[in-house]
């Protein structure tokens, strides 16, 4: 059996996937061809191509007035080009909620009158700020938010409805880290991106879901290559695509779909969180997550150990357990426990067995 | 035997490569964890990096003094990335030899004053400007030149000693799809750039060698994520590189190590280039090529049948043969042939034996 790999990203995939890619590496279906060495706009590329468009579509129901970018720089770089081509240089709204929206406040002020119309910094990240208290400006470009913040585990269990807030602005939303795990209320939103290196596959592909009437409004100075007009023009093929990751992607896609679509993956993250939360709330203090109940992340899992002079001695019996990349971002410390879709519920019970088995001896 | 794969890019990787990332896919080196699993700051992946960049150094003796960065985006990405990092918002000249020196040249005029030193487009780009003739301003920020033009088939056979020019401006070149396949005189410039898809690796990794006093004069209007020093600072993980076709990059510049270097790299793309050329322009007319002996490229053959309505038949046939995606590209129709280092000679022989074979019973 494979070790139980719980990284934030990039993160496990299905081991179904990773068999698929290593038996077709060096010939995918007779073409001769690994997918590494396909023309971007040879036919077998294109077939792989348009099959993963099309399975991820469908799977999270996008409305045809919707076109989906496959582009690259990930979230980082989506924190520059969403400004670059929905701001017009005006204003921007932010609502913080952990490191990602932070960063993601700062890059766009560069490039327009970006402020945060809500905030738990004060909490230090551990809620969502209730939308009825967001200070919304009038006359905004775009409103962002972090659906899921990686870094804090916390997690927007719905979007919310900016139109119901007296707000016609377009919603963006960062769903990275927990896109594919749950459905999208698409109605409420103008665009959304995800890094692919989480739920989707590799790193280096970022997917950008945008209405139509947003595109054509980028900067004089937006980069064509990263201009969502040029890229919906040329279907994602402007620039030579990342086409590896596209086609792990899409075997991703077609596992998710087999397994049950999005929300089968929805009901095993309930699953999953329940069981590791659960556990969290009730050991005696030995483990605790600070995040508050409604906020907290189906997805990452932040846990602190009560005494950290322990921590060395968790992580180091984790891997003898065969429980990989469990040590908590830099900026929070303590653990993380990232349970993306790749991850079995067999291994959210092998974390638990761990953390009861290491309290009982150490504790 | 796998059919010879002649595309321009996504391109051919050597096969002992691919059968390495296939045994490696569920399980790298014993970590339990495939590369596209990897944390890009676990020490796995550290390991990885650090050796890739460190043969990479080693194979083009690139100098102490120039940083090597791993990006995102390909060439058409740094056309507006080197123009935000280096122009200083002032003057950039450029030698247009080709389509992607047109493009370089266009994109950049979004940042700076940009404009065309020389150019062979009265010659339908089939030869290189010869640098004596070239207008540069004085002033520059820099000069631009593609040293391999993929489309045109037009190869610089030696880099422009800028300074004997009297001009002291640094060197841009764009030598995506040439990198590894000789040696780089890096005492002639300032920055280098070449998408991986060609002689490295997969789509969706940039590599860029930037002189270190280059770095920190990026425009403000640059995202965090592409500026040059940003990305330096953090050892290109600044944001999430592309793990994965790092991976792939690496095993490449292990198995261009073992093979003799770029030396030989250079001595077979010689070979495979005269004897191409040599049946090129000694076949009785049925096919030809029309770059200048001194321009052509040793990486990127187009030619052209004299019957043009032949060309479909000569594209089954090669195809029939085991001779892949061999259509020129849409902007100059024919044929390419793309032989880089992963093109054996006797793929190269293998199409010439067609060539002939086609021309006897066509012609």
């Amino acid at each position: 059996m494979r070790p139980f790999n719980f990284s934030a990203g990039p993160a496990a995939l299905p081991e179904e996937v990773l068999q698929t890619a290593a038996a077709e590496m060096l010939d995918w279906h007779g073409s001769g061809m690994s997918v590494m060495e396909m023309s971007h706009r040879g036919r077998e590329f294109a077939s792989i191509f348009e099959a993963a468009e099309h399975s991820l579509r469908t799977l999270l129901a996008v409305p045809s007035n919707f076109r989906i970018l496959f582009m690259q720089g990930g979230g980082l770089a989506e924190n520059a080009i969403v400004p670059m081509n929905l701001s017009r240089g005006g204003l921007v709204d932010f609502v913080v909620t952990g490191s990602w929206s932070k960063k993601s406040l700062k890059e766009a002020g560069r490039y327009c009158d970006a402020s945060a119309a809500g905030s738990n910094e004060g909490n230090r990240h551990t809620d969502v700020p209730a939308p009825a208290t967001w200070a919304l400006r009038s006359g905004l470009s775009y409103v962002h938010v972090c659906t899921n913040e990686t870094i804090d585990g916390v997690e927007m269990q719905t979007l919310p409805d900016l139109a119901a807030l007296g707000c016609d602005a377009p919603l963006v939303i960062d769903c990275s880290s927990h896109i594919l795990s749950r459905s999208i209320d698409w109605s409420r939103v103008g665009l959304a991106f995800a890094g692919a290196q989480k739920n989707i596959g590799p790193a280096g592909l970022t997917l950008v879901f945008v209405r139509e009437d947003l595109l054509g409004h980028a900067l004089s100075i937006c980069p064509s290559a990263f201009d969502y007009r040029v890229v919906a023009e040329n279907n994602s093929m402007f620039n030579t695509p990342p086409t590896y990751a596209i086609y792990i992607a899409g075997l991703v896609f077609d596992w998710v779909q087999r397994q049950g679509g999005v929300a089968e993956m929805e009901r095993r993250a309930i699953t999953k969180a329940e069981l590791l939360y659960g556990y969290l709330d009730n050991n005696g203090g030995f483990y605790a997550n600070r995040v508050a109940k409604p906020a907290r992340s189906r997805m990452n899992v932040p846990f602190f150990l009560s005494d950290e002079s322990l921590n060395d001695a968790f992580l180091a019996g984790a891997r003898e357990a065969g429980l990989l990349q469990l040590k908590g971002h830099k900026s929070v410390g303590g653990m993380r426990a990232s349970i993306y879709n790749a991850m079995p519920l067999q291994g959210v019970q092998a974390l638990v067995n761990h953390m009861q088995d290491f309290a009982r001896r150490h504790g």
